[in-house]
Formats: C-alpha cells, sequence, structure tokens
C-alpha cells in the first residue's frame, strides 16, 4: 500500500540525486583522491555509476554486440567480483586510449592513474608528471619501460644493473631484450651501497650501448638503497636513460627524499613502484611514474593490447575508501613501526650474543647476524619460524657455490654480494604492519629461538655420546 | 535456546563435512572440470577452502607478516572482490612456481592450467600437453613467448608477420625487442589467404636470423584465417619456431582442426588465446598452449615477477559453473548462430544490392560490400550504427594513404592488404551471442540502413538544389 | 595519466546519468512492475539509489545520530548483506508510515507493497485495492488481520475454522487472543470438502460471537481448497469477516478464480499468502492484500512496532528481475508441471498396485495410496525417501489417537480429518520445480520404492521362517 | 601446468582442512562466543560450511524438492544477499523445532539463541537460563510473551502498563488481545519515576484479572527506567508475572544490575531486548531472555509458523567477528561516553540560560529545558536539527491536548506524564557513537541555535515594527 509520499520527500529525493550527481561529477572534474575517505555505501554507489557508462551495462537500451569481445561473463558470479565492469582498460596498442565500447573502465584507468599521481604527489614527489598503472608486476613493468625506449636507442644492447639479487629485476632487463652489465655493490662498514665509480667508468666507456642505467631504492639489508642522486647525475652528463626500481620504496621517506633530489640533480626517465607493496592492494600491478608527461605516453604505447581493469580499480577504490585525511597514516605508522622493530631486534640480538647490522638508509629492512648457529642450521631456523606462522622472516646463508639465471652465473645469490659472510636473518616492517604483529612477532621470534637452541644443544649431546 | 539436536543431526553434519571435502579433494587430485557445473554455494564453498590455504587466512594461527609483501589488503571491499586471494600466482621469476606464504593462490593457478588443458582438449586439440593461463593480454602472451625463445636463437633478429591489420599483434614483436617482415595476404576469390610461397621463400633465406613464424587464425574477414599446416610444415622443414595467434579461434571448430592437423604434420610452439573472447571471462587473461611440457615451463620462467591471480580465478570459476556438460554449449550455439547470421546477412544484403564476401574458413566474422554508400559516407554509417547500440560492427573503407605503427608503414591499414576495395561492414557471431540479440542486431541494422539512406537523399537533394 | 576524454564522452556521461534517473524516477513514479527485467547492474543502481535516501548514507554531510536507534551496524558483512538499508520499515505503530531518518528503507516498503499489488492484478486478481507485506509467516499475517479487526468486533470470542491440519494455522488463532469453531470437512468421493452447512449453522447461532470465518485454499490432498465462494455468500449474508488462508495458493489459477469470484459474490476481507512460496524468496514474509483500501491500513496500524526490511527487498528485487514479462513464465509452467507429475503419480500408482486421489480443484498437492504397504512400515518409506534427497515429499497414515494442539484435542491429525484410511503419500509441485527435478523425482521414487518392498519381502521371509 | 606440489604441500592442505572443522566443531559443540573475533574470511567459511546443511545447497547429490516450500530462490542476487540460506528458521508451530530439510538454518537459530545467552551472561545477567532470537521488533516480542502466557492465566484481561509515551509498547498489549491499566509515573524532583504504591494497590484489588505487570527500563528523560525491583517484588508477593521491556538497556549497566536484582528478590518471567538498539545490527529482531528454561519454551510454541533467519544470522556474524574480546568495549565506551554528552550538554545549556534534567538512573537519554524558546516555535527548532543532520535529537512540547491510541486516550502524548512542562529537547547516547559525533553533535547543536535565536529575533523585530 502506498504510504503518504508527498512533497516534502520528493524534495528531499532530488536533493539525495543532486549529491550523488555532484559527488560523482565532482570527482570526474577533478580527478583527485578526495579530502575525507568514502564510506562502502559511496564506494558501492561510484562502481554502479562506473559500470553504467559500459556500453553493455546501458539502462536505455538493450546493447547489441556484434565484435569479438562484447564484455560477455558468463558466470553470475565472476560478474560480481567485477562490479560489471568486465571490458578491461586501454585499446589495441594503447593502454591510455580510450575504449568506445567501455567508457566506463577507461574512465576508471584515468582515474587510477590521475590518484596514482596525486599520491606520489603526497608523498612527496611534487615533481612527477604523469603516471600509469599497469596490471602488471614490478619486472614487466620496468621491461615495458625498457621496450619503449629500444627505438630511442637504437644501438643499445645493454643494461647497466646494479646487483640485487632477486630474480625478477634481472630477468626484466633479459625480457625487454637486453643484456645486464652486472656491477656489484661495494662495502661500507655493515652497508653495502652502489659502486658509483664503476657505473660511471662502464657508461664512459659504452655510451650509446647501454639502453639504461637500473637502480633499486628497496631492498633487504644489509644493502643499501641505490644512491640514486649519483647515478642521476652521471646519466645526465652522459645523456643515458635511468630507471628506478622503487619497488616498495614510496614506505620511505627518505628514499622518497632521494628520488626528488635525483630528478633535481640529474636525470631520472622512470620510476616504477608495485601497487601491493606500497598502497596495500592485491598483487597484479605497478605504477609507472614519469617527471615527463611524454615519457609516459610512449610507455602506454608500447603495451600491446587491451589490459586487466582490477589493479585500476583497487587502487581507486583503496584510496576513495582512505581520502586524502587517512592516505599518509600507515606510511606515518610504518616509519614509527619501523624504529620500533629495530629497538626490539637490537635488544633480542644483544641477548642471545648477535648484532644488528647498521644500515641507516635501509628504513624498511634489518639484519641481525647469525653468527651463533652454525651455517649448516640456519636454513633449519628459518623454516621454524616459518612454520610459527612468520612469513617474510628469511635467513640468508653465506656460499661460494654458483647460481644461474637466465645464463648468468652469480656467487652468492640472495645476499647481493659474492663477499662471504656469517649468515644472517632478515626481517623487514612493511606498510600495514600493526603493534599487535610486531609484539607477537617477538613473542613468537624469542621463544622459537630458544627451542631451536635446546634443540642443537641435544642434538651436540647426542652426537658426542654416539661419538665417544 | 538449544533446540534438541542430537544423534541423527550429528550423523548428517559430519556426512556434510565429508561430503564437502571429498568434493573438493577429488577435484584437487583430478584437476579436471567436474562433469557437472558446481551452484553458487558450491563456488563459494571452493572459494572458502582455497583461500583458506594462503598463510594470511590462516584459521588455527595469528599470521605475522615480516616480510615486504604479506597480502595485507587495506579496503574491505577490495578484500571481498578478491575472495580473500590477494597474493597473486607465482614466485619472482616464475609463474609456475608455488608460493610458500600463499599456498591456496598457487593452487588456484594449477588448477587455472589444468582446467585450460582439459577444455582445450575437449574442444579438440587433444595433443596440447601444457597450458599456462597468464594475466596478460594476448599481444603481451605472444611476446612473452618470443622472448623466451630468444636464448635457443641467439641469432634471430626478425620475427616473419604474416600481415594482420591489429596493432597488438605487431606491437607485440617490438615488444619482445624483434623486428617483423611483413608478407601481405593474396587474393583468393574473395577471400585474403596465406602467402605461402613467400614465407617459405624469406625463411630459406634468412634461416637463423628468424627467431619464428607468427600465424594468425582469428581475424575479420575477409582475411581468411592463417594457412597453419602448410606454415607449420615448412617451420618443420627448417627448424623454425611457429607461434599461433589464435586469439578468440576456439570458437571456430575449424580453426581447432586446422591448429591440430598443423601440429601432427609439422611444427606449431605455442598457441595463444584469449581468456576473454574464449571463454566468456572479463578481460585481462589469455591461455598458452603447447604440444610439449617443457615449452611451457621456459615460457613461465621468463615472466619477471608475480602476477595477477584475476584471470586464472575468472577461468577457474566459470569451469566449475559451467561443467564439462556444459562447457561445449555455447561453442556449438555460436556456430548454429554463425550460419544463421551469415543468412540473415546475405538476405540483408540482397535486399540493399550489396553481397556478402565468401570467406568459407572464416567462421566467425563476415564482411558485406557497401557498394551503394560514397566512401566518403561509409564511417559515418558506423557511428550510425554504435549509437543505436550495436557494438563491435566496424565500417571499412579503402585508402591509399599510410599509417605508420612502431616505425613501420601501412598502406590500407585496417583492410589487412594495400589492395584497395569498396568498403564493407564487418559484423561477427561471438561465443555468448544469443538469438535474440541476433534479432535485434537485424532490426536494428534495417531501420538504420533505411534512415541513412533517407538522409543521403535529403542531402544530395538540398546539394542538388543549391547547385543548380 | 589523463586519456583525451573529450565532448563526446562528456555528453555520453550525461546521457548515463540521465537515463538512470529516468529509469529509477519513472519507477518509483510509476510504483509498477517493469515491463522488462532488469539486469544485475540495474539491481545494483537501484539498491546504491534507494540506499543513498537512509540518512546513515548521507553523501552531502556526515550524519549525526542522537538517537537511541540510528541504523549503526557494526560488522562489514552484515552491512552488506543488507545492501546498507539497515533502518527496517515502519514507525512505532504503523508499518505504513514514512520513517523520517529512512527514507530508502521507507520507500522499498511502499514499491514493495505497489508491486505486491500489481502482481497480483497480474495473476488475476484484479480487484485487490490495497497490499502490504510483512515480515512476518503467514500465521502471524493471519494473526495480526484477526488483531486488528478486534475493536470492530467487541463481543468476538471465537473463529469459525475449516480444520486444516496445520499447526500453524490454529495456532494463529489462540495467538491474536481467540478460541477456533473447528469445522470438519466432509468427503466427496475421493475430495475433502467444505461443510457448508455447518459453517452456516454456527454463524446463524453465534452472530456476533464469531470474529471471522477463516477458510484455507491451498493444502495437501485429498483436502481440497475451501468453498470460499459459499462461505464469502455467509459472511456477506450475516456480516462476519472472512479472513482466507491463500498461503501457497497464487499458484493456481482456479482458486485465484475462486477467490475473485468469492469478492464478488459475498465478502472476503483479506487474503493472507506466503512470500516464499509464491514468489520464490527466502521465508520470512507474507503479503496481505484486501479488496478495499481501509483494510489494509488498520491492519498495518495493529503492528507494534518497526519491522524488517528484509522480505520487502527480496521480493522487489525479485519482481525487478523477473519484469512483468517473465513474472507469470514460472506460474505458468507450475500449472504444466503439476500435470505432468499427476500422469506420472498415475502411472507409477498402477504400476505397484495403488491409486491416486481425485481432487480436481487441488491443483498443487497429489495424494497416493498406499494400502500395498502395511502401516506400520509406511513412516520408515517416508524417511528414505528424504534420505534419498527427496524433501517435502511426506506419508500421512492413519491413527486413532489424539494429539493436543493448544488445548484442542484432534484424532487423526495430519489427515485433515478423523475418518480413518489406509495412508497415502502426498507429493507437490511447486512454482519453480524444473524438468529435470520432476523427472528424477520419479527415478529415485521407483528405485525407493522396489528397493523398500525388496526389503519388506526380506523381512517377511525372515519372520516367517524364525516363525516355523 | 602442474606445479610441483608435493608431499609437505599436502600435508600443509590437509592440516588447512583439519584446522577448519575443528574450528567450526568446536564452535558448534561450545555453542559459545568466541573469545577472539572472526575475520571476514572466516565469516565466510562459517556461512559456507553452515549453508551446506540445507538440503538444497548438499554436494553429494542434487535435491528434489517434492514438497510446497522447498527454499527455491529465483534471483540470484537475493540468494547472495541469505548467502544460501533461505529455509527460515522454525517449524510450523515452534520456532525452536529443528527443520529437517534445513539443518544449517536450524543450527544457526541456535547458535543465535545460545550467542544471545552467553551475550547477556557477559553483560552481567549471569541468571539467564534461556533466550530466543526472534524475527520480531519488541512491541511483538512483548506481545508474544503475553500470548504465550494466555492460557496460564484464563481469566486475565488486562496489562499492568506503567506509561511509557511510545506506541508500539500500547500496542503490544491490545495485539496480544488484552487491555491495559495504565499508570501514570510520579515526579522525584527532575526525574518520572515508578508509581509503585498504585501497582501494589490495583494488583491487589484485580489479582487474577491482570496478566501482567509490563515494565519498562529504557526509555526518554526524564522518565527514568522503571523500578524493577520493586515492582518484582509486588508480582512475586501476588503471583503475577512480570514482563520487563528492556529494548535498549543493555547499554546501562545500572539497568542491568537493577534486572539481575529484581530477578533475585522477586520475579521476573520475560526480558525483551531489541537486536538492532543493542547489538549495531540492522532493525528486524529481538532476543527473549527468561531465568527459566521452560519460560521460553513456551514463548517459541507460541509463534504460529516458520520466520525469518536473517536478525539470528546477523546476530552470530556479528558476535563472531567481535568475539568476547571485543564484545564488552562498545558497552564501556557508550559510558564514557554518555557522561561525556552529559557534561558538554550541561555546558551548553548554561550558555545559553538552560538546565538539564537530573535523572540519574538514565544512562541513555538526557534531556534539556527550553524554557527560552516560544513553545510555538519549540517543533521548528527540533526540524532544523534534523535539516542539519542530527538524527533521534528530538523536541517534546506540552500540551493540553488529547492524543487517542487504540482507543486510549492520554493527555501531553510525548511526555511520560500527564504534567506540564516547558518544553524540553531530548539527545541519546547510544552504543556505537564515536567521539567524532560527539564533537560535531555539539559544533551543529550550537551552530543551529545561534542561527535559530537570531531568526526569533528578526522575525520578533519585523512583528514588533509591523504591529506599531
Amino acid at each position: 500500500m502506498k504510504a503518504n509520499f508527498g512533497k516534502k520527500e520528493g524534495e528531499y529525493s532530488r536533493l539525495v540525486s543532486k549529491s550523488s550527481n555532484k559527488l560523482l561529477n565532482s570527482l570526474w572534474e577533478k580527478k583527485q583522491i578526495p579530502e575525507e575517505g568514502w564510506s562502502e555505501h559511496t564506494l558501492d554507489l561510484f562502481l554502479s555509476w562506473l559500470s553504467s557508462h559500459d556500453t553493455n551495462n546501458r539502462v536505455d537500451m538493450i546493447p547489441v554486440g556484434a565484435g569479438e569481445r562484447e564484455g560477455r561473463v558468463l558466470t553470475p558470479l565472476v560478474q560480481r567480483l567485477h562490479s560489471n565492469l568486465t571490458h578491461g582498460i586501454g585499446r589495441s596498442g594503447n593502454l591510455l586510449e580510450i575504449q568506445p565500447k567501455a567508457l566506463g573502465s577507461s574512465m576508471l584507468a584515468c582515474l587510477s592513474n590521475e590518484f596514482a599521481k596525486h599520491a606520489l604527489h603526497l608523498l612527496g614527489l611534487h615533481a612527477v608528471k604523469s603516471c600509469i598503472v599497469v596490471p602488471l608486476c614490478t619486472g614487466m613493468s620496468l621491461s615495458l619501460c625498457m621496450t619503449s625506449w629500444r627505438r630511442r636507442r637504437p644501438k643499445a644492447k645493454y643494461v647497466v644493473w646494479l646487483r640485487i639479487d632477486q630474480k625478477s629485476s634481472l630477468k626484466s632487463i633479459y625480457h625487454a631484450g637486453f643484456e645486464p652489465i652486472i656491477v656489484e655493490p661495494i662495502r661500507d662498514r655493515d652497508s653495502l651501497i652502489t659502486d658509483v665509480e664503476t657505473v660511471n667508468r662502464i657508461i664512459e666507456q659504452r655510451g650509446e650501448e647501454i639502453l639504461c642505467v637500473m637502480t633499486t631504492t628497496s631492498c633487504f639489508a644489509p644493502r643499501s638503497p641505490d644512491n640514486v642522486e649519483a647515478i642521476s647525475a652521471i646519466c645526465a652528463a652522459h645523456d643515458v636513460p635511468h630507471l628506478v626500481n622503487n619497488a616498495y620504496g614510496l614506505q620511505s621517506e627518505e628514499t622518497i627524499r632521494k628520488i626528488a633530489a635525483a630528478h633535481e640533480c640529474g636525470r631520472v626517465d622512470a620510476v616504477v613502484q608495485s601497487l601491493d607493496k606500497n598502497f596495500q592492494v592485491p598483487v597484479g600491478g605497478a605504477v609507472i611514474a614519469a617527471f615527463k608527461q611524454n615519457h609516459i605516453q610512449s610507455i602506454a604505447q608500447s603495451y600491446p593490447g587491451r589490459a586487466s581493469s582490477v589493479p585500476s580499480r583497487d587502487l581507486v577504490l583503496t584510496l576513495l575508501y582512505q581520502g586524502q585525511s587517512a592516505f599518509l597514516e600507515p606510511f606515518g605508522k610504518q616509519k614509527q613501526m619501523f624504529l620500533k622493530m629495530r629497538r626490539k631486534l637490537i635488544s633480542f640480538a644483544e641477548n642471545i650474543g648477535e648484532c644488528v647490522y647498521e644500515v641507516p638508509e635501509n628504513e624498511i629492512s634489518s639484519a641481525m647476524t647469525l653468527s651463533t648457529i652454525p651455517p649448516a642450521k640456519q636454513t633449519l631456523f628459518g623454516s621454524i619460524l616459518f612454520a610459527k606462522g612468520i612469513t617474510g622472516a628469511r635467513v640468508v646463508t653465506s656460499s661460494q657455490s654458483k647460481t644461474t639465471i637466465e645464463g648468468c652465473e652469480f656467487i652468492n645469490f640472495g645476499s647481493h654480494t659474492t663477499e662471504q659472510h656469517g649468515g644472517y636473518l632478515n626481517i623487514a616492517c612493511s606498510v600495514g604492519m600493526t603493534d599487535h604483529e610486531l609484539e607477537e612477532l617477538f613473542t613468537r621470534l624469542t621463544s622459537s629461538y630458544a627451542k631451536f637452541v635446546r634443540e642443537l644443544a641435544k642434538e651436540d649431546e647426542r652426537i658426542n655420546s654416539s661419538g665417544r
């Protein structure tokens, strides 16, 4: 039965529609992260509005598809997990092009690129001119950058690669059709730092044969973030592109400051960062940032097809949900948590007769020596930690043996250097870590270590007694 | 208040848990598309079970993350749109490796690869030995294949490319660091077919400089699917890899038969197909199939990082939802619908004084001449169809002008040939098209054409009268 | 990076917003089931729009709650399962009142009432003037009607109740504070039909002591739907309200015809039907229909509080999803399926030496005799069917023992009559039953019966042999 | 392609299934709110598991429905919003009975009843023996209690009702078929308190004609929660049932203490509380608590049908999500917030020349005089607050006029007393209110008041000048 809806209700309803339209249109006009975060209801409203722009969701007429790809989705559950946005982003041959069938998905892509730029500005990279969110891992994104520079440097065969013992970084070079010239880091007290001299020499010698220098700003201690300022100056001096692998470096204020400085004093062509590691979204995307508008355009053009819109969607939803006000919070929190973790680790190390490497520029990862554990048992200690529900903690042992990756041989792979050491434990404090988690980490670390040592002792006893 | 739950209810509950476990374990053991499709409830059960295998969803202990990437997701809505599977697939440097932190995501990846293989077997590609689902578009997947072959053919610089006027296909070659040797199709009555002779000659001449030959099996009429059998024989004879771009070719029985024959009589190294175009899932993934187990292994190893699990998830959910019984239905339906569309198009063409190209091997796309529309007005006709809610219908005009893509010049880009023609309209019948849609398509086509012709006539009148 | 969104995209976006607004406003204006069903995307749009009208979802300002109930929901999952509509419907003391805090929920309630009326019109109850959807079971809804009539008939103590062996029907009378005068049905060949004479006599004798007569139109065979026309004439003649329990009677064309006729030739004050049984929504709601506007108003006013909006939501979503075009389909289908079931049951009965009762007016439930099964074993047969996954099939045995419900004693409860019989099996064909299900039902029935008979035989043998 | 899943992964997978089963079985065994809250993932797991117990979700065989109600749901969206639990709770005629078709839904109902009891214990009502969650508003639940006591007190016609100006409370009495004997509160300084003497006298006089006394423990100031201890002693002395309307009283420690004391020193037959107001779930349910096991059983039996499982589900999900550890938090927080609100209100009142009533026993609602606003303008002030986004704040004016509800006449309805006063503003602090909200409330209150006063002044000026 009809309730008595009257003039007042009608007016309110018009106000509601007006407010919604205003909110959405204003978002689209500004293309900026809103100041205050949005509620889940508002996110629903946003997704409904956006997906209405894709032709297969038209409400004013039944769409008829006469092409080979019309966003048809068979399974209702799958449809829903994509919020009816099924066309992907980009158009054959350019990730930035508007797809006429899928204006909503194209708007989503555009918003994600603009939001990413806004986020980098908020974090301190004010000079960034343009960003693109790609549904690719960091390695593929590095590869895409290198690929897009090929035509510019027709004689290039090599990429100067500052050794970082992570497979995907190295592979990204081969994937793009180049070969690495490997520069080992040098030891500076506890830290492993960039061998700037060698890079300079190589570039002077090889010049046009070099496609770019790839530096890395986020890494496991005791490796330090690379000296991007110095490399940037060298690249500028010799007109060689500079590619920064900043995988999870947005978490570190110091790293951001250094990248900004590197741009000011020299040359940075593209900075690549993982979406999941910095923005707390699921794995699957990266954001490529550039200090010139056209740098991104050429990268977008080198992607050969249409791509998933999911990473773009996840980033946009997350930044809408946070708003500017809450966006910086987890980064500030990470800084505090890292210091707390460091203090706790130093104290734990002291108790057990170990020490923590001093790597002042690495504000994410720490390394504690494992000198009291026989090298042959160190890996076992790592797997005990994993069994205790601690993920990401990583035992690095030292070894003279060779590891071959894509045809390159590495001694002591995993340690970022051929130099031998006594073994160490890496733990990192990433954005999103909670106080409770940190407490729990040290509780488990302590008890696991105690148990491990007791068992080692028992074993020794057995060996000793059986050895008699 | 407690109801009187007794022995009977307890037994039934144990039976329920047992049935669920049996279903899921048996799926995992067999890694095959089940015979009957699963309900949404069962899909929920499956997703809950799977995500329980990722460390951050452990129910027996609170997981503690001490690494740089722990599947942390900030926004509840995003978490939910990923069904708590947030770690992605693969491990730094190999898409097929198991991620210890994310066993559930790894199992999902494995299931998607096995399901893809099973699906291809059901469709008739019985000799396929191995498949991988990648969260990449078709172009990127082609590129990944080429990249993975680089080390095997160190002298290779070129890819023999049978002209297909689609940017992403061409770009995939450049993206991988090679250059195309372009072979134009030749005219055979209405069809544009593979110039086998020329391919043979090039391969004889260039030998080791050729990385591979790339053929295309799904395309817009009047281009015919390539003669993969002949090319495959040539490739086998000269020991050159053969890469098949089968973007949306799984829809065509004839194409599948030809790929199977090509493998039998010669050499096919990898066959790449789009997920969304063949399996009715959202844009974002592709499946690469090979007739040898190790071919896929080396492709998987060349991906430099961890990747989104979304396309794998979408494929698995869709195939579980369909089951074997319903899986083949839409393909059979496409065949019928294509014949129906063809008949209707011929009849429509006759009515308006046009004709439909005879391209017997193309079972997906048709082309109708537009000789009665002045070339200068043809594009307008296309945009009228789009405005009427018809997506994917595509007007192709003929032109002498050049289009430059990645430095290559093409005359008459869009027509797959430099040959001039009188303009035509492409419409395709893809998997998922419904009877209702087809009816509606011709209703709108007929009325749009009538209106368009009337307006052309009026305009002519105006011009004539003003011209007097 | 910004894509080149231009004038064309801006125009299309405005068109999109306009179309959405038009669709939603037009729905609200007409308050009618749309002709064509809506897609899931459009349902999302509708829910987002609706929930925007509740104050706690305002997007233009942050709402501040200063009352004792503000729609606060703690758990995100719960919030989502309610699509952000958390205020319920109605206002302290009237289900039809608009809740100022929750205009969206109030609109939803209004739409559900109007849709229910529209649906009844489409089904043939054209004279219905007003409906209300209540989040109550059928029994409670009957009770609510009786309660609302109390003031009108201050001397009333009794409800004339035409025996139907279903507890909730009887209890609804006691719940409302009245007592039943029980009238047993009379046997007419196979059917149990209304004893019109007795009803007439009681009403003549008791007059104002009678609150109303309650008839039942949907029941298990061999009970027939009540003779609502005759009762309606009696009620009109003596000015006694007539309450129709039409729990799942909307499925039967014949029942609808009879209710319409009863209204024309006499008096029907309210007709109550279950939502889940007729409209394929989850259990939890009912719709009360009346042929006069003010009848519903007074029922709505007697509900003492605010109520769940879930049944209203489920009905509205379902009718939007179906549209008028598909709404009648399942009802037509039920009719065919019932005839098919009947034919199959007759054939099955013949094969095993049983027969099916002829109850021509019951178009939903059938009953087959179980004369070949010893009475003591009949219940066992029923539980075997349940174990085979057949739900709803019901074995009715005959018994002289008494069952007491709310103080009333019944002989042979479950059979709708004290008359003894040889036992029978009830199966029903409800709306939503599929062909596949029907086939499967008879397959399992046949095999279960065969197995049951074999085991009975074996048992007899054992008894016989042990008896020697 | 198959990844190399080995023994280790197999073991982990078995561990995962074991952990899940253990968690769920242990929950079911204990039927207690878990100590730690569950994640959304675990809630999904729980819902999947539960719904697997309903026959129509069986995974081991295809269920066949042969009844009139089989949980069929037409619309996928509706199915999903019910997490596949569509059968409702209870069985024709008893809310506590197990529904054989729907064991999962029955388990859910059972868990909700046990969780409710556990929650009341945690809050301090340790003597509660049994609870039932009903999908009914508070008023209907009160009515259900009264209905269930009818048979026990066959001569009862009246309910002694301590005036509380809320329609649903009064209506619940009429709904159950009784009439109220209204007892006005008496003034004790600022508070309106229970007139214990009068209640005692009425019960002495009327005895068996009284069904029960209904007290109210949560109300708007200046009405005080009723003196349940004194009434309880009277009821015990005269053997009259005592029904406590504790709608949102669980929020107040003092109220809980008093109900516990009332039970100890006298007689409390049932205590009814709203789910949404106390547990932060959507509107639609209530929990009835009793200090004797069989009290609830007879209430459950008087519900005439099967009911929605949604309120039970919402409660269970919420309590699982919170866990015991977080469950008490919002209640503690409410206490602090109420004191803060009170301080702020007193300070605001002082500033504008008003005062706040001293009602020490009311720990939820406060009332501030509005003596400085002319009575005729007070309502306007209320609607201005609403327009500013403040919901729930309520202006109460004084009036000599009569309001008729269900035939009863009230003078000054809304004030809980016929006594005249100068008008006041009610604001409440309910569970879930946040600091931010409180701040915002006073900011808006202050600015709205200032604006309102300015406009009153202007208006006065106009009147004065025009009056000259």
